[in-house]
């Protein structure tokens, strides 16, 4: 057994006081968000790296339930901080580059005041007496220390878990202040399934006898039963059930203890009654109380409305991540966040990391090659990086590999790396002939953002990608170009009607699920839509099929063979005319391309372009009054 | 909040005795699997309808791990029954057809011999001195009651959960004696996520100064809050995130009870508060300690190899049934078991229904329109039952919409019907002329069974169906006809090599997401292949494309526009030929159809043809030495 296994905190580390930690104490009483205040609070927290002239490279990073300040070494000699991963020199958060902030919250038990602190004038522990604080109340005391600090605005504020739920609520207070938002295995509120959880470890120490109605200090005893319980439970959460399989296998042998208190039959068993004892050496159970309290409490809205309204002023670019097996705050639960954020027409990147580690991938080196990454391109983006995905991987948006049931509990890598050889997209040139100047675009299928980088380069926006490959969204966050990780076939609910000028849809219609659904959804969320597709109607494909009665086998990107994956409809210019025609769509304009000859085609183009791309909009009364449509026009056919 | 919610026991009931409960005392002391023996063991048990003269129609139904004998109500009077939903007169299990019996299990606390029961000898209640016992020890005390009951051979063994270790125990132990073995929302094992709740559950029983080293009945006392604790935990891995989400929204106001010993700050704390105050009033703390052992002790083998030596004797045909949101006993459990029995060529029919119920769903209304029908058809099936799903499902088995992420978290309702014109498959008629007499068929696709039914009643056999359609599966069950709800595109590694003498997939690649996969399986698992599709090289087809320069729109079991969903690859029999000589299959056959003149293409089929059926192999050396491909013939195109 691991004892190292890195948790939502480590619980190996030891209870001595921080020896980097340094304490603020606040001027004023902290009035609370639920009534009350607090005298003389206390603030212990850590930096690194050097606040630059300007004051303007700070970046606030908050810390999960059991954490502290100690994020991260601040020399070889120093104790491991709980985001090594994560912060350091060259790391991701770049203390060379950066001015790292990350204090211990209020209600926590390692240097900022707490339950088990000191009332400041009677001497007295608080314990139970110790208010209902909420993750308002910690925000609060961070602000106070940037003042303190001198720091106007932050770089931007960072979190996991409860700490993403600090930064969220930086974005809804303080918008002004926090340059940029990253959250990570967060949510706007818990689910019900997670406060029940915390409910019964609640009630776990709160019935301990030792708990002695939380003035256990004064007793002289602890809850460690009813706690360590509460730590076992938050354990079993913070794993996948197929990570607790593989690290806990049937032939693992329990630790021979036998002067554990707790029951120790199985491996896992043994491992949760360590994790559990541990956790009571070093952590105060009314701080515990206090915390997941202050979790179940939080709640930035349960409709698309709510956070609106939460997030009305939070207009800083975002980073959002979650997990795909965490399933205490639950994929679905970021993507509520995103989708509130979209139709404000803000610069968000979200990745649903593809993982098995659950809940605390954010701390672990595993998924860092994605979660770590993206975190760097999104704090300090570069718009010459170089993709490290090709380009190609955008048709990925709506490939059927992407979306079996399989890839839940099948290897990540898989959606990590697809090499294909980079093929020139002559189309986009006469995409961006299409725009108009200053046009806002949504790229469906952006890969590493090609497109959208030379949209940019001319002057376009804002701009927003959609793409499934985990590796051309980090592409994507180190050119600095937001990019939304979804899936085509789910829908565009995300966006709100006519939110682009322009929505393009570049050669990969072929492959999405419901064709009928993606068109009206272009149609819907842009005032234009660009459709680019190989038309099956060109010569060489009748070809193949009329005289040596082989299926058509049109290139789209790179060529495919007809049982290549995935499956790839194919379709005429003639085709996608008619179905306009049949949805009501209008036909703006159509450019036809002969790729071969690197000519646009004007005479009989379902027979001599290769490629076509159409502009179209939602209502046919909108349709080009010269336009004629190979529908009504069948002669040229 | 719905006090009546079932859960894995209905909490709402009673401890009054059961009414309608018998006794059998063992005449013999019972040896334990884990050593040691119990004497003068008492089996508390109910039974309805009435036991045939032949004694061939008794079926036992075993409890879950807080549930007893009293599974559904005796008359208009009595209470009702922890399985109301299946078990009754007209019921999927029919009481006015069979003889059902369900006994209390061994530990349990509801009249069979437990824990809290007196020692034969001593008067003494056991308390901590109950041995631990496994499901074997439970198996062993139903065995011995089925003697008392002169039942040699039930007609099936029925249970889910802890009730579904005790069949698959059956199985494994008294295959001779269980004519059937239904299996749902079980696990040959616990996952250690399982456990892991399991372990906290009891520690927190254990640790309760209540518990008093387990002499609380004694003391006079009992750990209340340990099992009440035990059981809110329970009760969160029973039931789903959305369900609790649901369920709980966060509106509700928490139940007004201040005299409550447990934290109510929440409506899921509320619920679960009451729930696990309910439950103390009625359990026995010990009683559940032993079960709770028994469920993480019980391991009929974590690899295939382990499953098929535990059901090495096992040949009754199987009924196994997992629900999609049920993470204590994951599908992927369920599914384990079906692949091992299947490489022993078992007759097992497996279904994933889905659902947003959880762990309880096998308890529930919800979704007893799927495993309830699927449970009546597969206890009592007819070989003429009229299938209520289309055939055309068959197609489904490979859809993009049947494998997107959404269903997990989407409408259950969506997989269930899916109306399509029925269509007369006469390549039907032609797959049966190439199989020689007796052959075993595994029918990839195989919808409601109408072409296994047709192989049945012409004598082939062993039979076994795949698919995805819940319908469809419900409709083979009935017919009594074995089926595996699987996608083909997630492989047939459950399969052997060379197991079937034929494997057909009947219009189907045009929609696998990996062609070469499939084929590559089919030529694996079958000692031939039947591979039938559309071939686009038709000269319709050839026609629509060449002059119209619109997409070919070949009709696969009914017509598909270039649009429709699934998105259908198209190929020619040419291009088959040819990618089976790259892939080194044999082809030993061919038939040509002209399905608008209803007759067989010997010339020209690529043009003349509109449908082909292959006979393949997985060696090229086997190819027949007068078949001619065309891509040896190249002048016939």
């Amino acid at each position: 057994m691991d004892d190292a296994l890195p948790s939502s905190s480590d619980d190996a580390r030891s209870a001595a006081p921080l020896a980097h930690a340094r304490t603020h104490r606040l001027s004023e009483p902290l009035a609370l968000a639920m009534g009350g205040s607090l005298e003389g609070v206390e603030i212990a927290f850590e930096t690194w790296g050097e606040l630059s002239p300007a004051r303007d490279n700070a970046i606030l990073v908050c810390h999960a339930l059991s954490g502290d300040s100690h994020a991260a070494r601040h020399d070889d000699l120093d104790d491991p901080g709980w985001w090594e991963v994560v912060v350091g020199p060259g790391k991701a958060v770049d203390t060379s580059r950066f001015f790292v902030v990350c204090a211990n919250v209020l209600g926590g038990c390692r240097g900022t005041t707490g339950p088990n602190s000191p009332h400041p004038r009677t001497g007295e522990i608080y314990g139970p007496d110790f208010p209902t604080i909420t993750v308002r109340d910690m925000v609060e005391t961070q602000r106070a220390l940037l003042d303190h600090l001198g720091i106007d605005r932050l770089h931007a504020v960072i979190g996991g878990s409860l700490g993403g739920h600090q930064a969220l609520q930086w974005a809804a207070a303080y918008p002004e202040r926090a340059g940029r938002i990253v959250a990570l295995a967060t949510s706007p509120r818990l689910t019900e399934q997670a406060i029940a959880f915390d409910v019964v470890g609640r009630n776990a120490i709160l019935r301990d006898p030792g708990y002695s109605g939380g003035h256990y200090a004064a007793a002289g005893a602890q809850p460690a039963v009813g706690l360590a319980l509460a730590r076992m439970l938050g354990h079993i959460t913070y794993l996948s059930v197929d990570a607790m399989d593989a690290k806990f296998a049937a032939t693992m042998e329990p630790r021979p203890d036998s002067a554990s208190a707790f029951e120790r039959k199985f491996s896992v068993g043994s491992y949760l009654a360590h994790q559990g004892e541990r956790f009571v050496e070093r952590f105060d159970a009314n701080s515990y109380m206090t915390l997941s309290m202050a979790m179940d409490l939080f709640d930035l809205g349960a409709t698309r409305e709510a956070l609106q309204a939460s997030f009305a002023r939070a207009d800083s670019p975002w980073l959002v991540v979650s997990f795909s097996s965490d399933w205490l705050f639950p994929p679905f639960q970021s993507r509520a966040v995103v989708e509130a954020l979209l139709p404000l027409g803000r610069d968000v990147t979200y990745c649903d990391v593809a993982t098995e580690c659950g809940h605390d991938a954010f701390l672990l080196e595993d998924d860092a090659p994605i979660y770590a990454e993206l975190v760097r391109g999104f704090l300090a983006p570069d718009a010459d990086a170089a993709p490290a995905a090709r380009v190609g991987d955008a048709t990925a948006a709506s490939t059927a590999d992407d979306t079996t049931p399989s890839r839940a509990r099948g290897s990540a890598a898989s959606n990590r790396a697809r090499p294909r050889p980079p093929t020139p997209r002559i189309d986009y040139d006469h995409i961006l002939r299409l725009l108009e100047p200053g046009s806002s675009v949504l790229d469906l299928g952006c890969g590493s953002g090609e497109l959208l980088a030379r949209l940019r380069a001319e002057g376009h926006g804002p701009l927003i990608g959609v793409e499934v490959s985990e590796t051309a969204i980090v592409d994507c966050a180190r050119r600095g170009l937001p990019v939304v990780h979804a899936d085509i076939d789910q829908g565009l609910d995300a966006f709100a009607d006519a939110q682009f000028d322009v929505v393009v849809l570049s050669q990969t219609l072929q492959a999405v699920g419901d064709v009928r659904r993606a068109l009206r959804e272009v149609a819907r969320v842009g005032r234009r839509g660009i459709v680019s597709f190989s038309n099956v109607g060109y010569a060489a494909h009748r070809e193949r099929l009329g005289r040596e009665g082989r299926a058509p086998q049109p290139s789209d990107h790179d060529p495919h063979p007809w049982w290549g994956s995935p499956a790839l409809r194919l379709f005429s210019i003639l085709d996608f005319e008619e179905l306009c025609d049949e949805m009501g769509l209008g036909i703006e304009r159509r450019v036809a391309l002969d790729r071969a000859r690197g000519r646009v085609v004007e005479d009989d183009p379902n027979r001599l372009a290769d490629l076509a791309i159409f502009v179209i909009r939602g209502s046919r009364s909108a349709q080009s009054a010269d336009f004629v449509p190979f529908t009504k026009n069948p002669s040229a056919r």
